[in-house]
């Protein structure tokens, strides 16, 4: 019943503290650059949708999907634009939704943007924007921060798989290395395990190092019906898979907050649909919004055991020349987090290493790559799976 | 390609000032009555999605998918939980996605809600969130409030079309008397027409009477593929057509004030897809938000010439027993406005018709409804056409 559907082009801009450009100017530039990779006038676009958290509270702007769609020219056809939002993956939730659009036939050739403008607000604001991602009621108005409760996470993961300190800062060493080779990141410097052992502590076990930055940034992709993608590119990057799924918003409701059940949910889906198992992926991107986060995700994608997490990550496994290269792009940690551009960039980088043009980061022979995106603590999760053509 | 769609089930709070219920609990009473009203026990539902405009600003809250999908009890299956938004038409957003999810074969029974809590803050708060609707940069920054955009509107249209003042507020008083009788809206009074002359001036030429009020409420359907419909339901209503369209954020980049270009591609759009003209459609539920907004409505849909649309409402075309009944529930005038909820409850009262079950306000043989959910001053506009099955 659903159709084929390709990647036909990529943009992103730097990510970082952009001063001096807006919400607007950073979603256009990451859209017009899709545009343009993907050989096209703009005509062709029938749809569009944008990924984003909180421009409400960021920049006192909703309505942000028609935004961008007016100031990138796209309202002169008045094609449909729509803003999706959950939290952290409100990226990978606007790539689901074009993906599904077109694969039902509904469009032919949509944008995919997220973007987010994070640094207009200061840092105590964002923080509180950010912590709008978890239970209002339960945990935010109650003092539980974004940091605490992932640092609630580690802590409980060091004690249940006697994993060390060690291993989870093992983390932010390897996703800056990656970082270091990707124009766009937001801190392009290798760190070394001292300074993540010894940097301040924000909520213990969790240093500044081991925590996302905050970051201004966009990012687009371009989605075109498969058996039309051949007209604009030689090297259309298929979507294999796309699966969503949820948990409760508060940690306290779970039985185990060492899994993310959503992340599992998602990726058992996004396997059955893609036709491959964990250990057919090359190279994966995921949610590294602390560096706790990425050794849950790569346990929870079926990659490595339970508890196995850090000690792979220790040993180099998941590093660019190990057995799966997990965040070529630095991640979270090193890229930057603009939020809603997150899940997105996450797209551009899979169809960047699927197509071969990663320079320095490349991925030998990569085949097949998986995107997963988180929002809150894990009470949304989506997982996407792209391949070569 | 796209299979026929059906709905099966509706909910809704009480529209007004809420001040014993909190967001998500509005939320999920309207979801239960849906799913309780579609004979569901609840774990036939794969997908959620959910209309909201800025629980952020509203309540501290983001993430309002995976919340409602939480506190309702869908995380126990980890269903997917999607929030979508484009300010006043974020529910209309949601259910046509919700639809799409449905037609596409991606999913076989999704909840749609839309709900929003706005008298958490005060009402200059409020009117400003009510703002980042429009144009930031260009409109709201520089004073420019949604009830003086609208206004400019209503002088331009008096300009050209030569409509006078008791025509436009002829709106507000068929809006009451249609409110009068339908027990969830928040103004069950009728008022005169002097009332509505003699009102205080919000923004000339329009009184507070001419203005939809600060709502709180939630309103949910349930959406099924219709070659499943029949087992839970013997009078499904068919969803004939779904259709959006955006134009620019901000009025001055318009040709035309007094046309909303989004609503009438989107119209074109819906009628083409439903196989019906504008006189086939027996009553509209249209988005009201100021009483001049109704006249551009019913003029854009088709229904009436452009300039005709105050004449027509002063001789009782649109009235209950005229031509074509607009606005049977009260309409955002009379039943409320809570945002992300609007979009839902317009769909709540076409499937109310059609089944027949309107009690005082039913339009006799209802077969075919149609709304129009509009967000900001027509950037956004989604139409959608029902018909009895």
């Amino acid at each position: 019943m659903m159709r084929e559907v390709a990647v036909i082009g990529i943009g992103i801009t730097k990510f970082g503290e952009l001063w001096d450009m807006s919400f607007r100017e950073i979603g256009i530039r990451a859209g017009l650059e899709a545009v343009y990779d993907a050989n096209l006038s703009g005509e062709e676009i029938d749809g569009m949708f944008v990924g984003n958290m909180s421009a409400g509270r960021f920049i006192d702007q909703e309505h942000v999907g028609a935004l961008i769609a007016d100031y990138s020219g796209m309202t002169r056809d008045n094609i449909p634009a729509t803003r999706v939002e959950a939290a952290g993956a409100s990226g990978g939730l606007a790539f689901r939704q074009g993906f599904m659009a077109v694969a039902s036939g509904l469009h032919d050739i949509v944008v995919v943007g997220g973007a987010e403008k994070m640094t207009d607000v200061g840092d105590v604001a964002a923080n509180s924007i950010q912590d709008s991602a978890a239970d209002q009621e339960w945990e935010s108005t109650l003092g539980a921060t974004f940091p605490s409760l992932h640092a609630m996470i580690a802590q409980r993961y060091m004690h249940e798989h006697g994993a060390t300190r060690e291993q989870i800062a093992q983390v932010a060493v390897k996703n800056h290395k990656h970082g270091s080779m990707n124009p766009n990141a937001q801190f392009r410097r290798e760190i070394k395990l001292s300074a993540v052992l010894n940097a301040m502590l924000v909520a213990e076990p969790l240093g500044m190092f081991d925590c996302s930055p905050i970051s201004d940034g966009a990012a687009a992709v371009v989605l075109c019906a498969m058996d039309k993608a051949k007209r604009y590119t030689d090297t259309p990057v298929k979507v294999l898979a796309s699966a969503q799924a949820s948990d409760t918003l508060a940690l306290h409701h779970r039985q185990d907050i060492c899994t993310f059940t959503a992340t599992k949910v998602a990726a058992r889906k996004a396997y059955a649909m893609a036709g491959v198992e964990a250990k057919d992926v090359d190279f994966a991107e995921v949610h590294d919004n602390f560096t706790i986060s990425e050794l849950l995700a790569i346990e929870d994608l079926g990659m490595f055991q339970k508890g196995q997490g850090g000690k792979a990550t220790e040993d180099g496994e998941t590093a660019l020349g190990g057995r799966i290269a997990i965040n070529t792009s630095g991640g979270l940690k090193s890229r930057g987090d603009p939020i809603g551009a997150t899940g997105v960039a996450q797209i551009v980088e899979l169809v960047t290493q699927l197509r071969g043009t990663a320079g320095g980061r490349q991925v030998p022979d990569a085949r097949i790559g998986l995107a997963q995106n988180v929002g809150g603590t894990g009470a949304t999760s989506i997982v996407h799976i792209l391949g070569v053509a």
